[in-house]
């Protein structure tokens, strides 16, 4: 047991010396839990519960109609996407919440096939997320266009000049792998084409620089780093030198420019709200706004540092038990903010880590998630859950 | 003034003998506020802000993750949906709560054009509601079918048979109008075209019997008179012998019939959960179930028939003001649930009525809206409302 005990205190040591533990304080997450579910889930934020009581009893309950404007419902999903602009690594007036990622990967979809009307071929990430396949092979068919399916390192291989648009995710949802966006937009740029990500498992937990990278259009999830709340509304990112061009397929009133005239006539609104649709469901709007409360103030490179050194821990307790296959790169530039493990057994092992209050994801056939979520989890909780492995992974040979 | 003490005293009988009075205690109105608001945003209930409470501190804050199966957070569209059948006259099975009204009114209208592929044309109510107009004409472009604006009292001689879709809103927003939902059908029928409604206006207010009536599609909204909250989801029916043949042009992985397979292919699921898209925001989703619980074991007809007095003693203040023009008919057949007088002083008047702790409704240019919510509203509301107005239209004199 001295290499286990070498790891737990090298554990401890690591919490002593983290810049960010304080911000657990923030959440109120149950006594005794190690929960690396917060890729899947982020858990419930002080803030999110004070703001949604104060939105229920006073902004609804008192305030009723008048809030849309008296409590700034109307202007939500601009002033969320404008707090989201620093973890984004772009303007304010480029980013709107609305609706739910797959609702917005449709819209953008759509704006980059308009951008290059004349471009036959679109290449989409080969394991990329159910919903955004499904819609875009149902776009791609409405449009007529060809959908390749492709694995990213390929991409230079698929590239050529009828290509329109290149889209992924920054992380991968199953492996936790994370793709240089930077590159893989200046190639599919060099052929002329657009590049859409999805930045659901990347948001929150690293750096992000979508204007630097080039990147044209983004969305990304509310409720994994971002704390949100379950099913909370989406985000999406259109690039500013786009804006003026990109239309949505899905118009609505309240991205009209004058919704309250309610015109028959569908006038865009100038800024990124014309990506509006219907009206937004404000509690879990509001719920959002305030767990991102946990986010201010926040150097963003710490976070990231701290992502990367739960994972080289949680990766340091998976070395040694030589059952346990690592699916995750462990290069750090390859490296997203989970480590997923492959395993016959992984279902079930989901269920046996449960019982020691460690709580990960199951992703079927094989593979369990476990979301590394720098706000909140402690080396702590990492020795808890390596712990907790190696004593199943050996009780399973 | 004794006119107006005889409409004060017939409002006070009235109240009397209110047998729906009691259900104003399910609501949180602020104390001394007239509401006629209630068909833009309706009020707080006690059993929405106590499940909003349930459902952060326990199911997001204590069992997390696993809220999705164990609080039942998965199958909240089709249960909140099965909730509403009563209210529709319609199937549990028809109606899934999911997205906007204007996302929803967007999926439906894909499907009534893949029910009738080889018609080339949409009728749509002239003054319809904005987003549904926009996407209306958005989608008909898209699929090439040309979209006449018509009014409804004129729709027989319109319909031919390259009409593949009658789409309107069974109450018009503007002026209160209630149209022949069963008569619309029969006659789009007849010309072998499907019918699309817009409950929103209507729900909650006055039985609805969707299934009797033969409608084959609608949408409706969530935080009007069914008081789910501040952009409440919205619900979809699909009739079921058209179900078979619907698909979901915004597919998505919580449609598909084995969500958590994670599967690259789209497999639509076999009910009427197909037509979930990306993840839906729970905590809005639970405010809309607890507010149905206003609605337990009510007797519709009960409901219709308070609303139709309320709207009768309305009028009846109205009617001694000769300032006062009202746009919407006086027939209890043609009648929906809200009082729209126009006047062009509109906005003026409405501010007015706000310092009388009247909350009433502007549509620009010039009209002014009263919903008429039976479950909360009294008629001493409406004695209020009727006596500022009279006092107000005096003053513009």
């Amino acid at each position: 047991m001295s290499s286990s005990e070498t790891l737990q205190e090298l554990g401890a040591r690591l919490d002593r010396e983290d810049r960010l533990a304080e911000r657990r304080q923030l959440f109120d997450l149950p006594a005794g839990l190690h929960y690396f579910d917060g890729n899947s889930l982020g858990p419930l934020t002080r803030a999110a519960r004070a703001r949604l009581q104060q939105t229920v009893d006073q902004e609804w309950g008192r305030d009723l109609i008048r809030s849309w404007t008296k409590n700034g419902w109307l202007a939500a999903g601009r002033r969320i996407g404008a707090r989201l602009a620093p973890l984004l690594g772009a303007a304010p007036d480029e980013i709107l919440v609305a609706d739910s990622t797959s609702i917005n990967w449709a819209k953008l979809l759509h704006v980059a096939l308009d951008l290059r009307p004349q471009r036959t071929k679109i290449l989409c990430q080969i394991d990329h997320f159910p919903s955004n396949l499904y819609l875009t092979r149902e776009i791609a068919d409405a449009r007529t266009r060809r959908l390749h399916l492709i694995e990213l390192d390929r991409l230079i291989d698929e590239l050529d000049d009828q290509v329109a648009l290149v889209c992924f995710g920054q992380v991968d949802f199953r492996s936790g792998e994370l793709f240089d966006l930077a590159a893989l937009t200046r190639r599919a740029h060099e052929a002329g084409a657009l590049v859409l990500v999805d930045l659901s498992h990347s948001v929150g937990a690293l750096p992000l620089e979508l204007e630097a990278a080039g990147v044209d259009l983004a969305v990304g999830c509310g409720y994994k780093f971002l704390n949100g709340g379950p099913g909370a509304p989406a985000f999406l990112y259109v690039r500013r030198g786009h804006l003026a061009a990109a239309r949505n397929h899905l118009p609505g009133w309240l991205g009209h420019s004058d919704p309250f005239d309610f015109s028959s006539t569908y006038l865009p609104a100038a800024g990124i709200e014309r990506f509006t649709c219907g009206t937004p469901p404000i509690l879990s709007f509001v719920a959002l706004e305030a767990a991102l409360d946990a986010f201010a103030d926040l150097d963003l490179a710490a976070l990231r540092a701290k992502s990367l050194a739960l994972g080289d821990h949680f990766l340091r307790w998976l070395d040694t038990e030589p059952a346990i296959e690592t699916i995750t790169p462990r290069q750090h530039e390859r490296r997203g903010s989970q480590i997923t493990i492959r395993h016959p057994q992984a279902a079930a092992w989901r269920d046996l880590l449960d019982r020691e209050n460690v709580l990960a994801d199951f992703r079927p056939p094989d593979l369990l998630r476990f979301g590394l979520a720098p706000l909140y989890l402690s080396f702590a909780d990492v020795n808890a859950a390596g712990a907790a492995l190696r004593w199943i992974a050996n009780g399973a040979r």
